[in-house]
């Protein structure tokens, strides 16, 4: 069986997520799994590197998928680009070993998180940034984001509720900054909980509107409970950026 | 009567275009009208720098609007866009001259024309851009472009078949470059026909893609004939950037 990689980008707006839920609801993999079983007229599943919530985008999300043909990956690129609905684009395939996974492979993820911190809106970017039009104190979000980097059990900072997985992650970076009209929090971890960048992100709005106090997202995190988190921020304004691999 | 002119964005997607056409269709204008009259408990007007097209888009469209409340302007952009749909956004207020006119006042107008020149789509800009998945000669571009600088008759260049009224205008400058990801036409001139940008902009594709030789253009312009362009651009990767006024 040859092995392909795919790198794929899609506005999640109209999507109940990454994930096929087998109920009809519209997923980003059913649309992809479809195109590909109908294009090789067999039946065709894909891997991806982990799910996305509704309303969740992605620049680099990264699937991989078996098939006994071998294919010409550009025609075949473009083939599947011309079936998919607008709104998901496979950027690039290729044929890798065997043995790669698109979730037990993955190293590390990058996510970011999207703000218009302005008085205005921009109307072009309504599904795709979260909009906040007063003042944010980056320096105190700076400070709070600070405390959660490094290898912790971030059980506070989702809403998966297994006992028996762990909820530690290590998360490598968490950077502020500002890029053209964008504030953006760039999150850079081995592994992302369910809701955990939305969830980090939320409290992070409060420390910025000084809701809460920096040192909140601190204790927030000893506390290892849920329900220390009020604001989860919304899907919209999140995505998965890029998926690393050995070499 | 106080005078307001407002700098207006809006994602013209689900649009009939900006002008109220009366008859029930979705309109920018209308938009706005509502919000304002509504607002102000009065029933306003507003007077566009001019019309664009359904699933056109403006980061600066101008209009105007007399009131005879004298208006806080701060906190009434901030009222207007509360009310407005998310795809518009009024970026700003103030108050002018009586005799500030948006649409006779006008100098000069900036439109840029948007395209996405690689072989895979972005799914973000699916309704911001137009995807050329084919190479494009810019240089025979930009030969062709620069034969319909200056002061013409456009009526080769427009759907409009008055025979009243004058079909020259003056194009100060037609660049075509690179801007991170997109290949842009950028356009400003001292009026704009009907469906002008879109056909110069067809016309200019049909010579990238080697369609046409550069020199068609010219003889298209002499020609006076529309029915000379076969190709009309679609509106969605049309935005009208900005307006220019004395002072």
């Amino acid at each position: 069986m040859n092995n392909y990689k795919m790198i794929i980008a899609y506005d999640g707006s109209r999507y109940k997520g990454w994930q096929r839920l087998g109920n009809g609801e519209n997923s980003i993999q059913e649309k992809i799994e479809t195109v590909l079983s109908r294009l090789l007229n067999t039946e065709i599943q894909i891997i991806g590197s982990g799910r996305t919530d509704a309303g969740v985008h992605a620049r680099g999300q990264v699937a991989n998928f078996h098939c006994k043909k071998r294919l010409d990956v550009d025609a075949f690129l473009n083939e599947v680009n011309r079936y998919l609905p607008e709104d998901i684009g496979v950027q690039s395939l290729e044929m890798v070993d065997e043995d790669f996974h698109a979730r037990f492979s993955a190293k590390t993820k990058i996510y970011r998180y999207y703000i218009v911190n302005q008085a205005v809106h921009n109307p072009f970017v309504r599904k795709y940034a979260l909009h906040i039009p007063e003042p944010l104190d980056i320096e105190a979000m700076q400070e709070a984001a600070a405390m959660v980097i490094g290898e912790h059990d971030f059980t506070t900072f989702t809403n998966a509720k297994s006992k028996k997985k762990s909820m530690v992650r290590r998360l490598d970076r968490l950077d502020i900054f500002f890029e053209g009209e964008y504030l953006i929090f760039e999150f850079e971890g081995n592994g992302f909980l369910h809701n955990m960048v939305r969830r980090l992100t939320g409290t992070l709005i409060q420390v910025g509107l000084e809701q809460i106090k920096p040192a909140a997202m601190g204790s927030y995190l000893k506390a290892q409970d849920r329900h220390k988190v009020t604001y989860i921020a919304e899907g919209k304004g999140l995505f998965l950026e890029s998926v690393a691999y050995d070499d």
